[in-house]
């Protein structure tokens, strides 16, 4: 039997470069074509078909409302009235423990604390930008140095967990998407009547209306968690793997909306929101030569002020989800259509 | 601008074998280098940690509860004293549903069918065992049939989806984890207080009460949903990415349950209970030479009763959860621990 | 100080008939006044709204597709092989299971059985059906029985709990949407766009949109769990302090959900789905006066085969929680509306 | 058919006053009297024994974290640029927010702001302070001039609705526990070994594991949401009933955590943490003659800053439902005690 560790080798994904995809503002405009990893061979052409679809309408806007990464510690206090004096204590100690989460790391920068409190249990969750990385590291080397710094000067309260898992890194929650975690990011885009007929074989209302239904109904059926989407997940995973992300964050990630709106005259408003999109330009994966030449030829790799090129990503990726939910979603709207997508593909 | 879809490359990730993590039946015995690709090298030693630590207690029990793959369609009704009749002729025609789903796959068997019904709106979750394939397509493809089968005998009735994410594919939702979707898998263990000591640098009352402050606590916390565990999105991705699996099924994996008690005599019993478990030894990415070699190795390649290869992949990645998540929850018992190793390992 | 327990009062909330509700079918038909017992005035007349529209485009449909009352109990195998013997025995006990379930209670019935295993813990869900009672106390009893009856048998397993939490009583849950508990129960109404222009001051279209934005979308962001509502909650404590019902359970009752859509010459289909309507005719709280007043008026306390007088029960709620949430929707399809409505009435 | 809304009458309610209960400060001391209205009469013994146990062990200490209440409104911005517009805006205009919120009523405080974005729909998350009373026609009236305020200033953006559901009122939400909604209060004490024994019959490792398993488990397997106690609610509803309140807040009520934790020498560290409490002791119900003396005999009533004599009511409220917790869980510790004194007491 093989010693353990001896030899690394690499799993291989199969990848294709879908688009262009349009970027329409305002933060980044022009055409990309973005690498997505994946066995299913479908995938590619569904992108490509919204990429297709949207260009043809003046392209996708996006836009990132906020940006962070957390990490929450577990502080064991005696009892209930000490807890309350830990959580005013840390309140009253912001700017000292902004300078200690800043000398962990050049790019690590406090921005905010939340606290829960359960009997004398204290949950403390930090939250910190994190320039280019997608900060995991980074935001536990700073806690690290933050809960040390608290129990030093709060002697009668113990360790309790460097991680609390109301971070919450890698498993589905609500905190992410309530108090933030990764970039929220929405893109969205306007098409004709006659784009969604000619590109999607569908309409608008028909479109609207499976949104709400299976989405938005049948995500709350099935005791979905802030979330309502067909199939987010897919994206975010081929993406991911192409650009050297972590891919296990595709949990939080997939916990997103598709808003899907019926205008006058047959368009379609049409919309992904990403409240949790974790996407670094640098840190563990980055190094790989393929990573290095996809995220290049996406222009993260430029000389910018931190966290310019990960929000770059981030835009890009929430561009992708779009092209893909908007391509299944009306692959859906006909019967027997994804079947026989499906078959065809990979028939191939 | 390049075409799209023009080349195919390969996206790669770092590989290693783990182990040998030993399993001690009733299924399945016997020790087993296992490979898991991640870009978090220190991901590889921690699993082998929990690997030796096992080993040397005698190996981990694992044991299948239950299998299924699912696919939940959306029926139209007019209202809904006709969504009513729906839901009773769906009912009634089990036995020639079954038949309907048998003549699409050699190995797509209809187990059950539940139903939910919003307004007018009849969604109908069919269930399958789908021999070695993780099942995704099978179902798809059954389900076109199926409601295709009741539309035809439901003149009233509409078309709504092929997909009312009631199923539900990759997302977080309640509803796999109760109705099930993959293998409902659990594996266990015991460890003796010199073994703890020694392996984990701790003790059971540590790793329970860390166990219940963090993951069950803090997860409720954090929103969590039918999920009380460290990381078992890690290893998973990990095994997934080894062995051809679609990864993106690691957001229903994540949702599982860690238990950890303290025993008489400073022993640790220790399980990982895997709700969602989606695998299979056939299917997209099983034909890639080096998922064929993992699988081989694995003795996942066997001629065996349809389903058993399958199985097999569900206890062997079960087994590896329970060895990442155990050195993990050892590891946060201790302060400073966790970023050490990271510092040291990557630093390497 | 008084001694604890001396003496017994009475709180009083004050009550209101109204309506006349009509019913349509299939079940029930009829002409009802509904008894609300509430603090907030101003829902009478908003429930009046309603009663007043839906009677007008002929009445509310209400159909019942599923009715159960559940326990879950505990039981503690000494590992997890053991815990699946334990789930085959019982699985394999079923027929038996159901004799004892029927020996403890003249309407406790049997009908389902689920299971939940983490690591060596077993929770077994019994499901009854309990006649016109809501069926806390009998399913407790039931399962008091069952529990005792298992471990005689399974003299290797412990005693875990006679409430296991999977049940799930007056919390909220995935589990009793998925599985049922309580009277899964649905009522629809048809209005035109005349009735819905009149008599609510709105349109279909924008009824349906703000459902779709606030039920919908919002109570997702809010992370909401299994529910799209308004106020089901504020109908359902009304009508349970004015019939006897133990108002806990409305806790569950408001997960549910309403479905609104814009139809053809701006009709408004409008539906309410309650998967956990728990009521009963007889039982604690039934025995007052008002309340034996109440459920006469209402016809549920005739001569019928057991459970049917609960069930009218229930068609009467959920029509009353149509009312009520169909005017408060109309109403915040207006800016102002809301408020000033609040504001006349509470000034009265 | 009687005419609607003609007569108002009463319901009733059974109330007992259970106690003394034992406040041990810091922010409240004394014993009181608590009174419960309730159809399940076992409810008041059970409370009793958790009150005299509590009372041997010196009493209850209790806290409260936070206070706040919450409405969230709808703006319809045209597309996700002119959202981050609104955003914006709202972000840079606290300062007069809060003045337009003061100027809506005497006690109305606008203490934060929230914001979630879905494509163009943006949901704004008023909290505010409100005195002594629970508060949610004051945040209503506040949000209703707030929103108009800012439709005012942004001509291109559109009402949406006075209540989004991002709020959550009397609706299962994370939402509430995450950012606050009524007073995040939290009762402790700790018992001896002999207390635990004399006392409840049990031992705190009994107690301990019991809450693990069926509190944070089995809520977890039922798929729950923040949550994590056997039946807050029924301790919620009796007091709400005997104090006035709007007791469909139950339900955010019933959202909480209770922990236990085996100490030293068989000691027992039992707590109940309530995040979303909400009380008022003035607004509507607080009128009625008997709520009235409740509310003085409990010190509710006192000339105090505003604000305190809610708190006030708060704190006894948590230490209510910590006796009920603690009395239930123990009972449930041993086969057949819970139906037992059921049975014994309702055949009274």
């Amino acid at each position: 039997m093989k010693k353990a560790g001896a030899t690394t080798t690499m799993a291989t994904v199969p990848m294709q470069h879908v688009g262009p995809i349009q970027l329409a503002g305002p933060e980044l405009s022009g055409e990309f074509m973005v690498p997505l990893a994946t066995y299913e061979s479908p995938l590619w052409p569904s992108v490509n078909r919204g990429a297709r679809v949207t260009a043809q309408a003046g392209g996708i806007q996006a836009v990132i409302f906020d940006e962070r990464m957390t990490r929450s510690v577990l502080v064991v206090a005696p009892d209930v009235v000490a807890a309350q004096n830990v959580v005013e204590f840390v309140q009253q100690s912001r700017a000292e423990l902004a300078k200690v989460a800043a000398g962990t790391s050049r790019f690590a920068k406090l921005v905010d604390i939340h606290f829960e409190v359960v009997g004398h249990l204290v949950f403390i969750r930090f939250e910190f930008t994190t320039g280019d990385a997608a900060g995991h590291n980074m935001a536990t080397r700073a806690a690290d140095a933050l809960l040390a710094w608290i129990l030093e000067r709060q002697p009668n309260c113990q360790y309790g967990s460097i991680s609390g898992n109301y971070c919450c890194d890698k498993k589905p929650s609500a905190v992410n998407g309530i108090l933030g975690r990764g970039k929220y990011t929405v893109a969205e885009v306007t098409l004709s009547a006659r784009l969604v007929a000619r590109y999607l074989h569908s309409t608008a209302e028909k479109i609207a209306e499976l949104n709400t239904r299976k989405n938005l109904v049948g995500t709350a059926l099935a005791g979905g968690l802030r979330s309502a989407n067909a199939h987010f997940a897919n994206m975010l995973l081929g993406f991911y793997l192409a650009t050297g992300q972590d891919a296990a964050n595709i949990i939080e990630g997939s916990q997103g909306f598709t808003l899907a709106e019926a205008r006058p005259a047959g368009a379609l408003y049409f919309s992904v929101t990403l409240p949790n999109l974790i996407v670094g330009s640098v840190g563990n994966g980055k190094e790989l030569p393929f990573v290095q030449d996809n995220l290049r030829a996406l222009g993260c790799l430029e000389k910018r002020p931190a966290g310019q090129n990960a929000r770059r990503l981030a835009l890009l990726c929430a561009a992708t989800v779009l092209c893909g939910e908007l391509s299944l979603l009306a692959a859906q709207t006909n019967p027997g259509e994804l079947m026989a997508a499906h078959l065809r593909l990979e028939r191939k």
